[in-house]
């Protein structure tokens, strides 16, 4: 059974068959557009495009793998602004010749010469305000929570033709991002957050640059990670610090809180928010690859 | 200045200077997620794929066309819940050796070997009940506002080397859907209403099939259209009714309304809905292409 055989409607009708529906939903999968409650009077929306090649290769991973990482990266913006996810709409262009079988999707479908899919969800800050970039303050402490580098070191070992250590084989197929932690740290008085999607340095150079503060990482708080260093000794790398400060996608989130907030055990206190600019590294500006550049360099 | 030049922050530096602000952002471009009021305490959502070669070619439409059209097929789908557009989210995918230029973008922005855009639209029902595809009853009429064929000419026009009718050209690259008619249509108590995005046969189907009733078009009911008179005899064709009936893309509103209601102009009534199944029209069932197929055939 191919997409072709399926037909336009016949997918729609297949995946809308396979989905949960939420008390959320007012209208779903069939008409023009859904209609969603939003019950906060406000909603959180964010979207993102995946395109083969680009962000996912069809021989490395699943259909099933590569729906629920393109989930997983639109749910960890929605709970980097300390919401709850609603609603996922999902746009999907594939090749007719595709084999039709499990995936995550909804919303619209087409043709293409490769695939694509795109996600956007929704969600709800249940009348906690957004926790935006743009607020650390000078005093404050910087923490992470979820793992950093995982993905990065599951693709280098897939890029080296190998399969082991599994667990970052599997970070890099079905990311694992800490949702709960985003409300969560709304709820623990966050005053800036983001989904460490394109590495832990650009994206904490994000949110220093949006909050108008310096931050300083101090590398010796990141707790040690056998697979990962692992992964660096089959590879023959001389460490795993590049892994972890210059890794996507593993949808790690970082926060920052006022100094002394106590905070549990899955958020990782790893630096200082200071006056002035950046993001310095054990005193030092960060050097090396500054996160994923999405074209061209 | 190409794509590769700016890089992604600032492709997307330069769409936010570029773009509005509307009063119903509350976080807006440049951080992990927007958010946007929703006073009425849902939201309308909808999301489309446009993929390179497949639904535009760039030398038959400009970026500002395509980003055009994109928009305009998602705040049509939102209209035809009845709802007025509130937020747009655009996912765009391109290649880096493209040159920059006036596009409509926002929301994530990632490389690829062609143009792929993903738009997502947002509404608000104004406390309004939407109007789904399934509340069509035997006794209502069907009526449509907005233009029918005048894309699927521009298309066949364009196939055949050919630029004039202009208008005809232009109804293809921007279609300008009735976005107004929408709301009001929901406002004169429209029970039905589908956005006319795979051709009237089509959509009218999948709102006979939603409802459980026939619709029973009258062809004579049409008005005339010159343009599209001119567009059949210089492309050698018999007439205009197969565009009329099967062209998607113009995004006409289609919908139903109890018998005897008063209508605006821009709205003509061209059909009865029946007991039954099916389309038909003129009394015998709708044959020829009813609608674009996506996949293969």
């Amino acid at each position: 059974m191919t997409i072709s055989d399926l037909g336009e409607f016949g997918l729609i009708e297949a995946i809308a068959a396979a989905l949960p529906r939420s008390d959320r939903t007012v209208v779903g999968i069939g008409d023009d557009a859904a209609v969603l409650s939003a019950p906060d009077s406000r909603v959180v929306a964010t979207t993102d495009l995946l395109v083969e090649g680009r962000h996912f290769r069809r021989d490395w991973s699943s259909a099933a793998d590569i729906g629920a990482k393109a989930a997983a990266q639109n749910l960890a913006d929605v709970a980097a602004m300390g919401a709850v996810p609603v609603a996922l709409l999902v746009g999907f262009a594939a090749p007719g010749d595709l084999a039709a079988g499990a995936t995550v999707a909804g919303g619209d479908v087409s043709g293409a010469d490769s695939v694509v899919l795109a996600v956007t969800a929704l969600g709800d800050l249940a009348g906690r305000d957004p926790v935006t970039r743009a607020g650390a303050r000078p005093g404050d402490v910087l923490a992470y929570a979820g793992v950093l580098g995982e993905s990065a070191a599951g693709l280098a070992l897939l890029e080296a033709g190998l399969t082991r250590p599994a667990p970052l084989i599997a970070a890099h197929r079905r990311p694992a991002p800490p949702y709960h932690a985003g409300p969560e740290a709304a709820g623990l008085g966050a005053t800036a957050m983001i989904d460490v999607s394109d590495g832990l340095l650009a994206d904490t150079g994000h949110l220093a640059r949006a909050s108008g503060v310096r931050v300083d990482i101090d590398s010796g708080r990141f707790p040690g990670n056998p697979a990962l260093a692992a992964a660096a000794t089959a590879l023959g790398r001389p460490g795993v610090l590049d892994w972890v400060l210059t890794g996507g996608e593993d949808h790690a989130l970082a926060a920052t809180f006022p100094a002394g907030r106590e905070l549990p055990g899955h958020w990782t206190v790893i630096g200082q928010v200071r006056e002035g600019q950046g993001v310095l590294v054990n005193g030092n500006p960060a050097t090396g690859r500054a996160g994923w550049k999405h074209f061209g360099g």
